[in-house]
């Protein structure tokens, strides 16, 4: 039994399950002992290594989901994009999609064998993981049509807006490509034997309304439909920023909605469809709190869930890489004991 | 008569008043004229050069409301934060506010000496505006308590956050100190003979809820009650990334709420009670579009809010310094057209 898995399936668990997004990261001393050793792109293409990053917050913290260490832009790489990590500045692609011509020039001929240090990972992991799920994951094809386009990380997307307002077909070339692929890549991990997957569409946020639809939603609708799910493992979608459409999420096939910080997750608990999971939210930076107001608002989250069957603890967004483990430690207890609280309740 | 007043009091008008925010601004090659002459800060607190270039757009385009030219952090600058604003970087702030001694340093003793250009260049503007209304404007404690905080700008609130969750009471002593400041400000630009008011709060959709209700919400409403309006003039909140909370937003007592791009404006026209007018909220980017995006994109949204008393056409953030003015003028031109089109109708 995985308390994980009964929440996205909005059975009632004991106590609410809890992991973090990007809870193998640099936050750790025994994942920057490895990062000072390797590259970042080499630690995910060496499935040993992404097996090992991917143990290291379960064995520190017995969080209740793993989730495989790789990046969202894996795909963008196996299409041709030519990626590099740079230290301070993120992902850089040296060769963005910017024209026709250039969406073009990507290719999927070999995204099975590119992408097979993915697989071999997710193998590897399942022998050893136990009990503990595995998530693996894929970026929404907008988000990572975003770095293709920017050629790295923005705060505005204003090369990628320009290319949607003025060359829509472009666009549409690029998404239909990021769409097929990430459906393949989902479908590689399914048959590796993941137990769940996440979604990421970061950026989603940064959209106007018709093109949250067209850029968002729709390519999202078109992969889960091509997903070959037998065992019908639980899909989770987190699309930053856009609770405001919160029905629009609610009406895709997908068994559980990640809600970033700012809403009152208690208060979606209540507007959302009843078999629809909800996970989050908890404000990354509420890792740099004093103890009493950390556990004040763990406790909060906590309680305003406490009557919904489907509920998974998170942060509302990656933990931030200079937050002090004890305080994931603090939170971690905070949310193992409330299971007896409510049991003596 | 104004179309820009009508609309804010939700009176039918022949077609929708427009402005732009940030429309006197760095896009308009008069105003780079000047800005290669004189400091921002200097430009600012010279009324007769405030004055020119808040009249630059209007001469240009014929908008349907002014906006006084100046920045949301002079209400900082005239309580003791060290303001410069840096070519490529923006506002600096040389002693931010971090702990508790350092609100305490802060004062208003000095207040309406040290803001005085602001009620001057008012004055001199309501001589030569004519019929076009003035609008005077502050940023909400919030957005401006980031600034002294951060020490400038910051994509995250990284420091600001951290002050909110491990030292409340600093928090709250400089937001007491914000809100007595701007509602002074607010009153003077009042009495000197602003036509109408709006509030920016430009961070405000960083928060989670309850850090929404008590630094957002809790003081705007306090600067409300605040202000000496005795011909009550419309007040315009512009509260970004915040209308997953429109219900809290229309709540408080203001005439107008502006739109950020992301939501369906035709929809938010529908849930908003009907004696709140809404103004916005074009993609700021889309002035990058091809045009016949621009002009189908500018159509939808007027003809969504067509049927609804009390709409104010406007982009959904500031204008960017890269826009082409004849893009602005297309704008323009489509929704003074638009005029037309609903008395043949």
């Amino acid at each position: 039994m995985s308390l994980y898995l009964d929440a996205t399936r909005c059975m009632p668990t004991s106590r609410p399950p809890i992991w973090i997004m990007r809870q193998a990261g640099r936050y750790l001393p025994e994942y920057r002992a490895f990062r000072e050793k390797y590259g970042f792109l080499d630690m995910i293409r060496t499935p040993e290594i992404a097996t090992e990053i991917t143990l290291q917050p379960i064995r520190r913290f017995g969080f209740d989901a793993a989730i495989l260490f790789s990046d969202i832009l894996t795909v963008a790489d196996a299409l041709g994009s030519d990626l590099n990590f740079v230290e301070g500045k993120g992902p850089v692609i040296s060769n963005p999609v910017r024209t026709m011509a250039d969406a073009d020039q990507l290719s999927s001929s070999s995204l099975r064998e590119r992408l097979d240090y993915v697989p071999q990972a997710i193998r590897l992991l399942k022998t050893q993981l136990g009990d503990t799920p595995l998530i693996g994951f894929a970026g929404a094809p907008f988000t990572v049509a975003s770095y293709m386009v920017e050629g790295g990380s923005s705060k505005d997307l204003r090369i990628m807006k320009e290319l949607i307002y003025s060359q829509p077909e472009t666009m549409e070339q690029l998404m239909d490509q990021l769409v097929k692929a990430t459906a393949d890549y989902l479908n590689m991990q399914i048959e590796a034997g993941v137990d769940a997957i996440q979604i990421f569409d970061t950026w989603a946020g940064l959209l106007s309304y018709p093109e949250f639809q067209s850029l968002v939603i729709r390519p999202i609708r078109a992969i889960l439909n091509r997903l070959r799910n037998p065992a019908g493992i639980p899909i989770t979608l987190f699309a930053k920023g856009t609770s405001v459409f919160w029905k629009e999420l609610s009406q895709l096939p997908v068994q559980v909605i990640g809600l970033d910080w700012q809403v009152d997750i208690g208060a979606m608990g209540q507007l959302m469809p009843a078999d629809i999971a909800l996970q989050g939210n908890m404000d990354p930076m509420m890792l740099y709190a004093s103890h009493e107001i950390l556990e004040a608002k763990v406790t909060h989250i906590l309680k305003s869930m406490a009557d919904r069957p489907g509920y998974i603890f998170n942060l509302g967004h990656g933990i931030l890489p200079d937050v002090n483990p004890d305080q994931v430690q603090r939170v971690v207890q905070l949310v193992q004991q409330f299971k007896n609280e409510r049991i003596h309740a």
